[in-house]
């Protein structure tokens, strides 16, 4: 079973690194990184990572994903990274993504008509590309799976595996990776955190989400255009 | 602030790429990823990463940080690494570890007479390097923070940064990480696991777990044998 799971510069490593913790632990996955080339992708933080296969020579993908993360903004507007999800995903039995990841797959037209998630500051993005926005933390809709914000990885994993191999198996993976988790406090969602830490990190990523929200919105434009000749 | 984080051979990505993403939130944290040279580091699933610095260039940590997985077993015979996390524990303002890293510390010498915490195959394993094993996700005492398995990390971190940076700061990371954690099963720990669950994984894990403990109490020896010289 081909996992194909797209590294590229900017994205946000835990949105990838959970899902290949749990993924990586199931012998029947087959898990490749790829990119446009063998380089060292560097994540947001400064994290980097080595990719095993580009886009030249990766096998077809049986399970397709995509991790979100600030470089979104550049691979929404990038036609050799939409064409090579698009041309993966028609054959793959499974198209799925964490964080922001859905809104790249929702540019290349993978989201039209399905129910999705996203990271609670840019889940309204989705609707941009005729997805259908569901603030859960893992939301499926017939082959398409997502997760929210970056930590949503980790249950979006074992959701999927679960499954995929049966929850007998999915929940050996989550006692040996010891999945009981305890956050320190209540703050994790918008729903649940004190406004003022809602506030606190809208007022921070402010000025980011304003130039996303922008270049979602220039770039779904030049879809629809595109759609109507 | 440095963060020095160990990369080695056959670690658990996820023990360090957790603590990364909370801790690379925080300006002031200048994270190093340190191995004994700068070729690609493969982790127990496969995943490359690049180390950053090399035991030689390495910075004196303010933070130094060990995580588990595998490869543990060769590095606690390892003795550069063990005088390396000496060296740099001697100078540093806090000693740290996620999942089986606390085993590393253990038998750097770290660990003598401090509450710990491991993952929870290998925990008592820490007390034959006169580590005192406490069975909590986060455990503290003095200047040591010890995480428990894998996952764990995560809540390692937020805890920790809380601490450093206040707890207003902590939950505004938890909150853009999206922290809202919803484990899909209930079997993240052995004391809460369905018990053919937990028989499941002690079993599948039974011939390298004898291998662990066996290498931990020939460790153990050698190093009571030269304390006594």
């Amino acid at each position: 079973m081909h996992v194909v799971m797209l590294l590229y510069p900017g994205f946000d490593q835990l949105d990838l690194t959970g899902p290949f913790e749990v993924m990586g632990r199931f012998p029947e996955m087959d898990i490749h990184l790829v990119w446009k080339n063998l380089d060292l992708v560097k994540d947001n933080l400064g994290l980097q990572l080595s990719p095993t296969k580009t886009f030249f020579d990766c096998p077809q993908a049986d399970i397709l994903f995509v991790p979100g993360g600030p470089g979104q903004l550049s691979l929404i507007q990038d036609q050799d990274v939409l064409d090579f999800l698009s041309k993966q995903a028609a054959g793959a039995s499974w198209v799925t993504s964490v964080c922001t990841g859905s809104l790249v797959l929702a540019a290349a037209g993978l989201l039209s008509g399905y129910r999705a998630t996203c990271h609670w500051l840019s889940i309204n993005q989705l609707s941009l590309f005729g997805a259908i926005p569901v603030s859960e933390r893992v939301v499926r809709d017939r082959n398409r799976v997502t997760g929210a914000g970056v930590t949503s990885g980790i249950d979006f994993a074992l959701t999927f595996c679960a499954e995929l191999f049966g929850e007998d198996r999915a929940r050996r993976v989550q006692l040996a990776m010891e999945y009981d988790p305890a956050a320190p406090f209540h703050d994790g969602s918008p729903a649940r955190a004190d406004p003022h830490i809602v506030e606190a990190v809208r007022e921070a990523s402010k000025e980011f989400q304003k130039l996303r929200e922008e270049v979602a919105l220039s770039v779904s434009k030049k879809i629809k255009a595109r759609q109507k000749l």
